[in-house]
């Protein structure tokens, strides 16, 4: 949540004079995303009725060689009619530019606010657009592996060190011992697979009142389990931030919303006990490595691993949760 | 430079209901300003045809006893046809409420973009726009005093310590000395006065072109000397930022801008040199505060105040540079 590059306007009007979108009218460095910088574009439009982007600047962990599979991904979905921003092309045909040695990419911009509070009408709306986009991606070219899956919990885990984990918490190396080995023996294989989100927390979904008019932050894009970008989506939704209050309400809303769109297969519905608390392994592992790792003088908040502890604990005592 | 409250989409879709602005359609959590956390606003307009504007949240240094004088102020400069933005009043008139015990503002959205490498010309119109509202502020009826004159920057300085200012740079502490006790002898005291910016630097001009589209950031505003203000914002331009390069051209131009609209008397050009020491002073002033006592964990870049040092040095080396 920052903008770590200043990116002066002198050098932003031209680079939008790259792209066929009008002139530069308005820039605003916005506090969104995690690890790139973002800017409110307005331009004169091409009719000259006036247009807005974001503007990305990709920093730190977007890989490059990825963008491709990223900015190809939302036209895809977008030519699919799912709710996500398109990428604006330069005029060239290019997705993307480079500023200072760095990749920026023009986005399409979306009306719609992310909601704290969300109703089970809201939940549900957003249970369907993650089927959406799911069936949207079937027949899409790219593919790109889940580098945050079951091997790349365990390297985050144990870079925290012998006694990060319990240092943070009491017991978390316990558990965090415990379920890494119970996931790897019970991980599912043979469920549909395809392009998922992987991070559809509320944050990255922009809504007016019950309608999803954004999908957004597809830079954890991969190929994984279909069923497992439900259960992140449950595990980013279903519960307050801390994880302390679960909101079966929630739950039931928005796996309904998915399964009106695309029903989930008697083995997926069986795997989500196993893949909630995969989904809720993944943040504990990027949190804790964060919060070990993140030196104090950071321009980041570093957010609780506690957080999906929590999560995960509540998933681990409530196998029957999905139970249709 | 931060969005320090988070504010939920529910409450600000409430919040933007109390004034005739239409529904929200967007806001973006915007990386401007110092003290004040701000959102990109988007609503449906009063007609539907959409509408922006910049809501504000006052934390810190802001003072809400003075928040009828700094948005009267707009209001009064916006009538007066300066390109400052308006205050919107809510529903039954308020030009600002509260918010989870904060005061919030809603203000118009202006276009235009932040320079960081002015032309000549563009100087030339910021000087211009400068005395274009001390010219409109001169029947405004409001009034505050300025905190942040003499007795201000020796109360901050002192506060760094007997060796906080040495610490910074060696021989700092000895210019600073110097300097306070000459400008204590040297501060003019019968030159016109009323209502100025007092922080006017790139960050605060929005810019098409050559247009000042928006002068922003009243939150220093006070009572003081004009000339002071010409000084203010000659320290701010019309060098590069660490202070290491003046700018000749610059200076002329925005100084002639100025003049074009409120020639200077002969007094208060001959007052330039030391009130251009003041103006350098207080930046150092609150900066070496700043540096001093930020904690490092904070969520804020801390800004160098041997960049306004070294303007002093300037200021104090050079004091035929604004003979006319």
């Amino acid at each position: 949540m920052a903008v770590y590059t200043q990116l002066g306007a002198e050098a932003l009007g031209a680079l939008i004079g790259q792209f066929d979108v009008g002139d530069l009218v308005s820039a605003k460095g916005i506090a969104e995303g995690v690890s790139n910088s973002n800017w409110l574009v307005e331009t004169t439009g091409k009719d000259g009725a006036g247009a807005r982007f974001i503007l990305t600047m990709f920093e730190g962990r977007t890989e490059v060689a990825d963008l491709p599979f990223f900015l190809g991904l939302l036209d895809h979905l977008a030519d699919g009619r799912c709710p996500v921003p398109r990428t604006i092309h330069d005029r060239e045909g290019a997705s993307f530019r480079w500023v200072d040695g760095k990749a920026v990419a023009l986005i399409e911009f979306l009306p719609g606010v992310s909601l704290s509070e969300p109703t089970a009408g809201q939940a549900r709306a957003v249970g369907g657009a993650l089927a959406q986009i799911h069936l949207a991606a079937a027949d899409f070219a790219g593919g790109r592996a889940n580098a945050l899956s079951l091997a790349g919990w365990r390297e985050l885990l144990e870079a925290c060190g012998p006694h990060g984990l319990s240092d943070i918490h009491p017991g978390l190396g316990d558990l965090v011992t415990r379920e890494l080995a119970a996931l790897a023996r019970e991980w599912p294989q043979d469920l549909p697979r395809g392009v998922i989100h992987a991070d559809l927390f509320p944050d990255n979904v922009l809504m007016l009142g019950e309608e999803v008019t954004g999908l957004i932050d597809f830079y954890f894009a991969c190929t994984d389990l279909f069923a497992y970008d439900v259960a992140v989506t449950h595990a980013a939704w279903c519960f307050s931030s801390d994880g302390v209050r679960f909101d079966p309400a929630i739950s039931a809303a928005l796996l309904a919303g998915y399964e009106a769109v695309r029903p989930l297969s008697h083995a997926e519905r069986a795997a989500l006990p196993v893949l909630a608390r995969g989904a809720a392994m993944r943040f504990l592992s990027t949190r804790a490595y964060d919060w070990i790792n993140t030196p104090a003088d950071a321009l980041v908040v570093k957010k609780d691993p506690m957080a999906f502890a929590r999560r995960l604990q509540f998933y681990a005592a409530n196998p029957g949760l999905f139970a249709a």
